[in-house]
């Protein structure tokens, strides 16, 4: 079985988009604000969103199941307020929770939070609870920058953000770490901001002492960990520099890097440096790179081409990197597929 | 021979940082500025700070040449005005350029610029044609984010930084596009901010098309370019789907990246992805990751050993990363050489 730990549902039906911008023009104007009862998308709708695009790619790259959240450089906790927030994030789950419930055997849902700039994440607690216990989530995305590419939130390892943290320990399922749009025009959505916010993360994971806290928790740096596998020299450096313990035994027991690498030299280091029990398959799709590769012919975002002509992972091993690892640190998944007797 | 190109005097003798402190301190009380001329500091002094540290180094790995500028992340550009950027500047740019003067066959000076948030680039010109008329100096640090981490500056593709662009084109010296410290809780300076700010500088360069106007502009992308060449396949895709030539077109002939890469797969990497004629060696000794590695019992910054030993590089390739791609992107550097019949 090959499970794609990252996707998003970037292919909704317009309704949505234009629902949200409806919500965002209504901002400051309460009376003019929409009600998530005047979204109506069909089944169908749904289904032919899928099917005509991630489920169709899936059936052609042979991938069996996709860990499926919200579009997240729609989640944009910038704008409005928690109410605006948690309005939207409720949708957005519950498409993705209806996708599952249409496609059992191919979505997984996992869930935005409804973060707001300058809210106290513990307001996410009960989004977070639903999505769970009444959606069956495994997972869910946590945006470290709500800001939108002005990063004014503390670091992961603050306290700041434990409320989540104790939550998800409790639920035992792991966050992946990612942001939504950038409004600074420094940085664009997905080569720079993307790309920054993993290496960022994973710089304040080695700086603090998180999993000394919660050592049972996991993160999930996406986009092969951002800067991390490239620079793992400077990192085991400057852990070292830290006073910390090497990373292995620092970080590696709760932190895991999905393959959303497009280029075979990107995977083969990934692979090279870090164990193989920390990388999980994935390839974002349907996401920010869309097109064909001229020097392949294939499409950039085709993951698993570049792990299947991986020569540095046998074939054990590449079965952990598709299904056996994602098993672990997803084991309400496990949980779920086992029921089903896979 | 083997040129260096991306060295700091972060071994300055202490009298400097003591003066940079009081500097600090009377920001905001103009009677409590301490002058330029206060700070007094010999030849023997430098002579051994350099001997003991960056040469000492230099002689153990057989480094012939550093392009020295000065230390980075005390650049600090987020600090008081034009006024006390500019002293602090002159007074580190003297530094390096009496480094040069003391040790002439083993550095050559590049200059820091005199920015100072919120102020117009182009107040850096009489400081620029200072270093390079009067010092020697072969190349610029251009700090892309003067507010040391708030990214409150516009993208380096906008016409804001072109009066340096215009003047540097004019001198034929590259600019390494290098940040400083960070004043962003959520930015490590070395393992985020560096980082990041690489692959932001990469990025905003593909939205853009900034050799269109300044085709002989080189820039050169510290820390091993950042994430950009882990993300190759994903940068190649989003230019793709910004409508923009295939990077070698659009960007190689402009950006180069050095190997500021402190492990083996990193470098290999490198080599592996990006054309050789786009690498410059460097190391950043003495700076930000200082310890021995445990796995190889070496340096993590003596990024020659990972030279040589990269199997994908060939000799003739090494002696372009270690020589001939440094004398072509800093073509004063060069003339300085062959004027000592180097």
């Amino acid at each position: 079985m090959i499970i794609d730990i990252h996707g998003h549902y970037t292919t909704a039906p317009k309704a949505l988009e234009e629902w949200r911008n409806r919500q965002i023009a209504a901002l400051g104007n309460p009376a003019a604000m929409p009600k998530a009862s005047e979204l109506r998308i069909g089944d169908d709708e749904l289904r032919e969103s899928i099917e005509r695009n991630q489920l169709k790619l899936m059936r052609e790259r042979v991938l069996d199941l996709t860990i499926f959240s919200p579009r997240a450089s729609f989640m944009a906790h910038h704008l409005g307020d928690l109410q605006v927030s948690s309005t939207w994030a409720a949708i957005c789950n519950e498409l993705c929770y209806r996708v599952s419930r249409l496609f059992p055997d191919h979505f997984v849902p996992a869930a935005m939070l409804p973060q707001s700039l300058g809210v106290d994440p513990a307001t996410c607690i009960p989004e977070l609870v639903r999505c769970v216990e009444q959606y069956g989530n495994v997972a869910i995305n946590l945006n470290p920058d709500p800001s939108g590419g002005h990063w004014t939130s503390p670091p992961l390892t603050d306290r700041h953000w434990y409320p989540i943290y104790e939550k998800i320990v409790e639920f035992d399922i792991p966050a992946m770490i990612h942001v939504s749009t950038s409004c600074n025009a420094c940085f664009h959505t997905t080569g720079a901001h993307y790309i920054n916010a993993d290496t960022t993360a994973f710089m304040q994971l080695i700086q603090g002492d998180l999993f000394h806290d919660f050592p049972t928790l996991r993160l999930v740096i996406p986009h092969g960990g951002g800067a991390a596998p490239y620079h793992w020299g400077r990192y085991r450096g400057l852990a070292q520099e830290l006073k910390k313990p090497l990373l292995r035994e620092h970080l590696l027991k709760n932190v895991f890097f999905d393959t959303c690498v497009y280029h075979q030299p990107g995977i083969d280091l990934l692979a090279r440096v870090v164990p193989v029990a920390n990388i999980l398959f994935a390839s974002e799709m349907i996401g920010a790179v869309r097109g064909i590769d001229p020097e392949t012919g294939f499409y950039y975002d085709d993951t698993k081409r570049y792990i299947e002509a991986s020569t540095i992972l046998n074939a054990e091993e590449k079965k952990k990197v598709y299904e056996g690892n994602a098993r672990r640190v997803f084991p309400r998944l496990d949980a779920a597929l086992k029921a089903k007797g896979k």
